[in-house]
């Protein structure tokens, strides 16, 4: 990254151990918070802690670690997840029931605290308010992650700079539901949020982000997304401008998640317009990015429309079958699949091949029109390959 | 087979061709007939025509095309299925209203007629009342199929012994939703069950078998369950006997569509008990059967059971956490997994050192406890291997 992302009256740090991997963010102050977590009736005891922590809206303290998620486990869960906010809390100096924790790994089985209380006591020791301590951060959350996920974006709030920085994990068991998040992500901003608008903002951001994405349509027990604002920039009340550089954070992020999508070789979205509502927009572009024919369609570069087709089809989202339209779009060119409701793109045509080659991007876009409404929506998935079986056939820890 | 299949007073026959396979079945005499088609929106020609042709609940003719959809066709695709029902109304000698038609394969390009047409009248000239008439018939169905698939019972209906039998195609886009099936299934049977309750009675026997399966998660466009009851044994009408028959050709046929799940290894079941509906329990089988994480850990012989209690958690269904339990089993042994919200299987027990084995068999079972209520269901799916994605990246026609 050449720009600095680091967020004043912000100190980050992470490290990866044997086992386990551990990131630490430290506000200088408390900050305003909210934490949106997924609608798995199974929460990992972190997240519900963390939901109890957050229900003022104030939090100071944030710790991940990687390698065992800590759900499912029960009472031992519970006091595990106590202990880690215990930990950091005394290494850092905050009040304990302000430290939002989280876990990610493997289900159901209990996490061995010795490895995770060292990486506490090191990583806190180290945090850094410039930007490698966000890299480390990013590092050490990576489960099956190949990459790093950071985003940031600057703007100007009251007439002061102010900066929103976010980072991420995320590649499997990825499929948001509802108003809920699901994944881990934490976005911080040295702007002001006020405390009973913190949790709309996270949400319009996270609606249009994090809960458009599908990677294999699992919904996990412990995703999270907490943003916590420390008002360091002292410039007042955050507005519209803020809220656009949250929005395009979180999507940042989530596209991230997406092209690192366990095994993916390739990004599609899924335009829905002229839905009747925007759930049934929603609905639809959904369904698409979720269906399994439709990612390994994509996988195969092999241009079989009528999957996406059917895929809207059996979404639930209300349409006109005979004003259906469908554009399959790189970054270059674009190609005309289904017109009106009648397939354009015939086996033998030119239609049919273009697509086939448009296919070939590692981007492309399907652009549907259902012809009832003026909604619109946007969803995002990634392609399912042999790569996908390979990591969810072996990966136990 | 050993055992006769063939269902007095029906003649069936089948044939493959260059692109195309097709299958025909006439009773000696009108049928009572009930048709439960696909939930998907977009519901191909042949089904909507057929829909229309079972309103009288009267039928006397199947004819079923294999290698393309006829889905999301237009206007051109209903003249086609019309042409087929016509031509098998000629062929026959039976009333074009009283033909069921459907097609299976690739969705949204045009039928190539001619072959169709060669083939009705090929495949009318030679319509067998013996059992290989109906080995033909599942044969030429099949597309990315690798077998065929009958099922067969005997049951005495009011002191006469008659016949249930039926024949499937299936192995992709399998997804069962509603009160709808998913995939193509003929059942035959020469009792009599009369009109006003032919459909309750397929109903109840798809609810238990077709509508409990998932291969991909994907809903097709064409899925189409047909009975046809033609009372030819003359014993009046049907009881609780040939229900069971019913049930069980039905559970066959959905376990053979299953069992050969494109790229498939490995059958797994899901039995929930526990549950305060019905519904819930069939709600949180389902979702495990469709889980992405669950099918890859099956083909994997990967133990990772936190993957089946999170799909039951983002299932929707109510259950106690303090009160869940788990199970795997084979037909030869089982392990605890988790009891009374308690892990069992953790690293380094016997218990998952068990399970790892018992994965290892081709026939696996889940059963879990909700421990709310006391309702059950079972569902089936089956393991999601690179053959899955091989299969589906390149198959287009």
């Amino acid at each position: 990254m050449t720009d600095e992302i680091s967020v004043p009256g912000f100190r980050v740090g992470g490290k990866r151990g044997k086992k386990y991997g551990l990131a630490i963010v430290a506000s200088d102050v408390p900050a305003n918070c909210s934490v949106m977590a997924t609608s798995n009736k199974i929460r990992a005891s972190p997240v519900e802690l963390s939901l109890k922590h957050a229900r003022d809206n104030v939090a100071q303290g944030v710790v991940i670690s990687s390698g065992n998620a800590n759900a499912f486990t029960g009472e031992q869960g519970e006091r595990d997840a106590r202990r880690m906010c215990e930990l950091a809390s005394e290494s850092l100096g905050v009040d304990s029931e302000d430290v939002i924790v989280n876990s990610t790994g493997i289900i159901g089985q209990n996490l061995e605290m010795s490895e995770i209380e060292e990486l506490i006591d090191g990583v806190a020791e180290n945090l850094q308010s410039n930007d490698s301590g966000i890299n480390d951060a990013a590092d050490a959350m990576r489960t099956t992650d190949s990459f790093e996920k950071i985003a940031s974006r600057n703007a100007v709030v009251n007439g002061e700079n102010v900066r929103v920085t976010g980072f991420a994990k995320g590649a499997g068991m990825i499929a948001p539901d509802l108003l809920h998040a699901t994944m881990i992500a934490v976005i911080l901003t040295d702007t002001q949020v006020p405390k009973d608008k913190i949790d709309d903002a996270l949400r319009a951001a996270v609606d249009l982000s994090f809960n458009m994405i599908n990677v294999d349509g699992d919904t996990s027990t412990n995703d999270m997304v907490v943003l916590l604002a420390n008002g360091t920039a002292g410039n007042g009340e955050a507005g519209s401008s803020f809220q656009t550089a949250l929005n395009a954070v979180c999507l940042d992020l989530a596209r991230l998640i997406v092209k690192d999508g366990e095994g993916a070789t390739k990004l599609f979205e899924v335009e829905i317009h002229g839905a009747v509502s925007s759930e049934d927009a929603r609905r639809a572009a959904k369904s698409v990015v979720r269906s399994t024919l439709v990612k390994t369609a994509v996988f195969g570069e092999n241009p079989n429309w009528g999957r996406v087709v059917a895929a809207i089809g059996y979404s639930g989202a209300e349409f006109d079958k005979s004003r259906l339209s469908l554009r399959l779009s790189d970054e270059k060119e674009g190609v005309v699949l289904v017109e009106d409701g009648v397939g354009v793109a015939l086996k033998g045509t030119v239609e049919i091949k273009k697509a086939g080659e448009i296919l070939k991007s590692s981007e492309v876009r399907f652009t549907a029109d259902l012809g009832v409404g003026d909604f619109t929506a946007t969803a995002i998935g990634c392609d399912l390959g042999y790569n996908y079986v390979k990591v969810n056939a072996e990966y136990t820890t």
